[in-house]
């Protein structure tokens, strides 16, 4: 391989294999028969060796080394080629022994994550979270990414994200966040109930297929299905698939999964499919897609010009339930929040204290300011101080999340990020399409979305986030966006 | 590698590649958005190019070689080891230019039909058959299996099926069967038209799923779903997939769809899970294969036994459709005979009279016979020799089938052999369980099920069809089993 249409010929190959576990994969939670789990969770891993093996060859890394000296290409090969070279010493940097190490102690800890769970003891899990630590900590040793240890690990997720830009972003959650949330203490003032009335199930899947057509999601290249979790999954730009789940007594959750999955499946979408398999045809990071989604499912999805549309067509489709709901009494009932202790189950606002305190934990832990001895204790005191609640039990506190179990520190702050991200992008969008809350007030975000697309969708991962970001806004990422955005719609809703 | 240990893992990673490719496929005749189809066939090829690779590698060609001469091996081992060989042979036989001179042909052969069933014109078609045909003969020289041309092209279908003994079967087919079918000349002296009343599509789909789950089709170890022609598909012996189509006006079209592809799925459920990816694991051949599906939709699934125990709760599920139709009525229907043009709405006794026009065509053609330029007129005349019928245009005759279009010569025998297996199995099972008919007629075909499973399934591809045929009923194929079956079920429906 000498050129660069060879190393583009080499990397749609992996891709195929990439794309062909997500199939996989997709089948896994939509579709699997109960018994065929062990011999797909083989196929996968054969597939993913293959796929590892084709990355990781000597040859295909000193070709590279050989194309990124190459001056005839251009910003965007040039960009491929490196950030290739990246993921390739990434891939490169830890003999099988440590691969297999690694893997053994993230089966052990998520399975006594499950344990622990079962028996409602932290402590079960607390033992081999401890091993897996010490693993991650050499992990962080041998990446040397950053000057913090926790960095190594964020770059992971957030390629470019390290602890000093989220010191910054997160002591501005706390002064800036936290005093608003104070001000509303009386969550129940608000009433809800009726949006957990019955909602059939079948009549509550067409209206999330309408809402996520009406968004501008193609199901010429997508389509969507019922899973445990909500997802989105990518195969191509043409064939983007989203899930979501359906309880009779809880339209809510159905309606701003699809509107979320569905934020994700636009930026999927919207990749140039020319860059298949190239860094240059992918999304740029986690925090960047959860942009992208918490953008539709909040700025959109929970503002009064979406609903100025949506809402009488809700009432039409759902008259029993909503007929006699007025728009005022809709639209607080979806922005209301509150504090309590389950991170998935959280608000807009009060959603980044819960990520808050697992980046705080995860920071400490990686540079070695806590013991894994100390977390439980750690982590209801945070919940108190942060939030004003304390967990009365383990499965409602430390042992909530699935991601240490697997290993993955650095994952959460991404979530926040998204919101942040996408305030800030959602002003600019305003600023640079001086109609668009009129548009969306007349269900029209046609505009939004080819926005969308040109300023971040068409790159891929030309540019990191904050590259983007500053090239869109003028700045890096900062919460001021978001704080205007939470402060204008809750001194709103809450009326102070 | 030199163990049958490392053997048996590295046929395990390429059947994890085959299973996969397995999957895509499923997903691609049921579940793919329109737009994701390139891409989808780009990932398949890349698979099997990787399958291709690893299978065709020299030193698992030489490991192979050396292991044949293990004395340790037992049976099943040495088998594998033999069949695995001989798989290799084949797949090493042709460089790669031969085998993308064939698959370009291919492509354009298919394209070609397309066009030509568009138009309506067989000569559109003709020119690149021609062609594809002398890339068979240069194929089947090459593979040089058994005496006459089309023997090595029969073994791809039908391993160790020859010509000499179609000939000995289809000239009993001629003999035996045509004089049934002359007996039987006024199709319309039964009604059938009940069947083609409405019937609701979801109360279809929940009767077909009743009627697969009674045959002892584990849900747990797969599932159905809804494409445009039903199949059968496998991942491993624990996932095993059907699909079937419903439309409201052809109830038996699903029904016995479901009954049919059933029939292939408790084959596929019933290989033995350790030996996967091996030939001990797998199914012996496409006619074995269809003995199986045959069996059930045809020899249980139209008999008065099982419509004994199923008649009656059809009845109740369908009160308004069939609660009037007598039981003799309803049997008679579903047994109704008639000569026309189309093989894949044929019954199941003029079936064999499209096999076998096509059988004769495919040998004369390959032994240079007759040319391409002849086989419009010689299918037309054979269609009035054999069946009494001639196609008006080319779409109802010569062509209806995708098989010579994708270059499956070969092919066809596979389903008639099915059916006459099917015969010769069903006749031994009931000698060996005596009360079988009894069961049956209660509802209750375990004990069939645990037969086909203890006889055939167990081994997988262990024994030639001929072979276990020999096993079970203590002689080859046959077609006198057939014969009976056929002459006393169709003297009593047609009352002769």
């Amino acid at each position: 391989m000498n050129s660069y249409s060879d190393y583009q010929k080499y990397m749609s190959k992996i891709a195929d294999l990439h794309y062909s576990i997500a199939v996989l994969s997709w089948d896994k939670e939509v579709y699997l028969p109960k018994d065929g789990a062990a011999h797909r969770s083989q196929q996968v891993a054969t597939l993913s060796g293959m796929a590892h093996e084709l990355f990781t060859k000597d040859s295909f890394g000193k070709q590279m080394l050989a194309l990124q000296k190459d001056k005839t290409l251009s910003f965007k090969e040039r960009r491929n080629v490196e950030l290739t070279l990246k993921d390739y010493e990434k891939a490169t940097k830890f003999e099988e022994s440590f691969v297999i190490k690694k893997s053994k102690a993230i089966s052990e800890t998520y399975h006594s994550w499950l344990k622990a769970r079962e028996e409602r003891d932290w402590s079960i899990f607390a033992e081999s979270l401890d091993k897996l630590v010490v693993i991650k900590k050499e992990e962080s040793d041998r990446y040397a990414f950053g000057n913090h240890p926790y960095d190594s690990l964020l770059d992971l997720y957030e390629p470019a994200m390290t602890v000093e830009k989220l010191e910054t972003i997160f002591s501005d959650v706390k002064q800036q966040l936290h005093p608003l949330i104070q001000h509303i203490k009386h969550a129940d003032q608000i009433e809800n109930d009726f949006l957990f009335q019955e909602f059939d199930t079948d009549e509550q899947w067409e209206y999330g297929l309408k809402i996520l057509r009406k968004m501008g999601y193609d199901f010429d290249k997508g389509r969507q299905d019922i899973s445990a979790h909500p997802f989105t999954t990518s195969f191509s730009p043409l064939d983007v698939r989203v899930t979501t789940r359906v309880k009779s007594n809880d339209f809510p959750m159905m309606l701003w999964s699809c509107i979320h999955e569905g934020g994700h499946a636009l930026y999927e979408q919207g990749l140039p499919v020319s860059e298949y398999g190239l860094p240059s045809g992918a999304a740029i990071s986690l925090g960047m897609h959860e942009s992208q989604s918490r953008l539709w499912e909040n700025n959109v999805g929970r503002s009064k010009a979406y609903w100025n549309y949506h809402y009488p067509l809700m009432q039409q489709a759902f008259k029993k339930q909503m007929g006699d709901i007025s728009f005022d009494k809709f639209y607080k009932a979806i922005n209301r929040i509150e504090s309590n202790l389950i991170r998935t189950e959280s608000d807009e606002l009060h959603y980044h204290f819960h990520v808050l305190i697992r980046y705080e934990i995860e920071r400490d832990l990686l540079a070695g300011n806590i013991t894994t001895n100390e977390l439980k204790e750690n982590w209801n005191d945070r919940y108190e101080q942060y939030l004003g609640v304390r967990p009365e039990n383990d499965v409602e506190g430390i042992l909530q999340d699935i991601h240490w179990s697997h290993g993955s520190f650095g994952y959460f702050p991404t979530y926040s990020l998204g919101s942040f991200y996408a305030a800030q992008f959602y002003d600019q969008a305003t600023s640079d399409i001086p109609q668009l809350e009129d548009q969306i007030s007349q269900g029209n975000t046609d505009q939004l979305l080819t926005w969308l697309r040109d300023s971040i969708h068409q790159y891929g991962h030309q540019f990191e986030a904050d590259e983007i970001c500053e090239k869109i806004t003028g700045s890096g990422l900062q919460l001021d966006s978001f704080v205007n955005y939470a402060t204008t719609k809750f001194s709103d809703v809450y009326e102070f």
